[in-house]
């Protein structure tokens, strides 16, 4: 998925943000840079790097810090989504097969290992002791969130506010991070970092709803992987959670979700029941009343070009999200909201 | 394994290290405190931080900082072993059912970059810039070695010098790591960390030599995994790299390596092979050749407790292994050397 360049700022050095993550990764030494090159070849959409500098054009600043700071992040999210697709054993990945698909789980854990380093590396080249514990302190979050949740499949008790805690951790935290790091890197004050970290910590929270709704609306080519993917692996989210709570309708999911293996023979039903309890609809509401809190996070950051860029970004989610839902979805019909 | 404490300091103080790793990875948050708690059951024989404390004895330091590094360096390498053991599918690490074995490899994989992160956020606790680059750089190297050697599975062209290439960045290169942070981090003087870098250079070639002839010859039982199983999953180590160059059974045992799946099958040819032509003992010569190194790399450090626990982990290498042995293996006989 690329850009529409009327939303997204023109000013993103694509290029210098991509040709040093291929000088950090491809180094010369025959077997791993195969593996990063395929890796870079994966069509990404640079989401942290861009918050970076959009966050870092607010205010004077080192050009290379700024670059190395969204670099190091960008590999951070790499290495998380490589390890994760070990983890869920997903075949797809920015378009083309997942890192495990294509060299095996082995290779995979290695690269992402050598991203995470390589990520800190970079950091600590700038002296960043700030940085480096807020990215360290929210991977030690990812990962003990992860495990809750692995821990936590076919929960059919799990309550909305323990979903909210998942998508903290699995998203919402890192974006939080992206943004005070960029913040903290350009010597903002403490105030305007507080308000950065709440803008990025909305901005999370909706991708990852959204995200979350798409897996059940959008066609299955457009998300590179089966449809229901999640509620098939057991990872129950906010449209499920929501229609557990009707009271009819409800009581018959319940059943439905009961027979793990059964799922996917009864994805119809079930997604019959997440369009007449209005949770999809519901769902995508939530998601935007935090792209509203994330624009409303951006009330005291002066107006300019980054702050138009934060406030694309949020527009994005939705209205780019809403381009990717197939036609024929009838869920949205009657929603006056779409595209 | 328990270390014999007329060879080692008495002085390391293991609580101290144990009481800091459970603080800093048992937090009070159910789910991973539980995968944590299981790994510190272990029975690690905390080689890292003796070598850090040895080091750090020798001059005054900041006994906090001290403290800090032995523990990121011993999560570093416990986060390496997690990982390692995914790759390798190992069911048995430090006398328990390994933690993929017991939790599964999808939280062996969080684990792992938990511990990651949770080290290089200690070490930027102290603002050690110097460390952290080291630190990081080295687990670039374990991982894309790491990498290069999985590609080379079942080589029979490997030579001596690819072999000492990857036990550089399997082994040696975290122990002369530990070594140079340590010295680093209480700011001893450039020719004194390159003298003390080499002893762990050393120490970690000999150690991984002796780890590898072990492999071959200690029974099942003390290893906690079947005996030669590198060689049944294609890693071709020292010993049989050397039984590969003689002229004779060399030829003999190609033929054997070259049918991988009938190799555990045929060990006990391939054990004869190893004696008649005197590759194991050679190898261990070798690693005794790198012991000596180690110690020669100490002849410019000052007399002291500190040396002496070097030359005494140096020593222990040896003996310690020797002690592994099963009574029964014949291929000792005549060496002269065994304990």
């Amino acid at each position: 998925m690329s850009f529409a360049p009327s939303v997204m700022s023109e000013s993103f050095p694509l290029d210098q943000v991509s040709e040093r993550l291929k000088g950090l990764l491809i180094t010369g030494s025959g077997e791993i840079d195969r593996v990063m090159d395929y890796l870079l070849q994966g069509d990404g959409k640079m989401l942290r790097p861009r918050l970076v500098y959009a966050i870092a054009s607010m205010q004077e600043h080192n050009e290379e810090v700024v670059r190395d700071i969204a670099a190091a992040l960008e590999m951070i999210h790499m290495a998380s989504l490589v390890h994760d697709d070990i983890i869920d054993g997903a075949d797809t990945r920015r378009n083309q097969p997942s890192l495990n698909c294509r060299y095996g789980n082995q290779i995979s854990v290695l690269c992402g290992d050598y991203l995470f380093a390589a990520a800190f590396n970079l950091i600590n080249l700038h002296n960043l002791s700030g940085v480096m514990a807020d990215v360290t302190g929210t991977i030690q979050t990812m990962c003990s969130g992860e495990i809750k949740q692995m821990t936590s499949l076919y929960n059919l008790q799990i309550s909305e506010t323990e979903y909210y805690e998942r998508i903290f951790s699995k998203t919402a935290c890192l974006f939080a991070c992206c943004c005070r790091s960029a913040a903290q890197a350009v010597k903002m004050p403490g105030e305007t970092i507080r308000a950065l970290s709440q803008y990025g910590l909305c901005l999370g929270f909706a991708y990852q709803i959204i995200d979350d709704v798409l897996d059940f609306v959008a066609d299955s080519k457009v998300l590179g992987k089966p449809a229901a993917n999640d509620l098939s692996t057991g990872n129950l989210t906010l449209p499920v959670i929501l229609a557990l709570q009707d009271e009819q309708a409800g009581e018959r999911l319940r059943m439905l979700l009961q027979d793990h293996s059964g799922i996917r023979e009864n994805m119809a039903e079930i997604m019959d029941i997440l369009v007449e309890t209005r949770a999809l609809r519901e769902s995508l509401a939530t998601s935007r009343f935090f792209v509203q809190s994330a624009r409303g996070a951006l009330d005291d950051i002066p107006t300019g070009e980054g702050r138009d860029v934060l406030v694309g970004l949020s527009h994005y989610l939705l209205d780019g999200y809403y381009a990717q839902l197939s036609d024929v979805n009838d869920w949205r019909e009657g929603t006056g909201t779409a595209n």
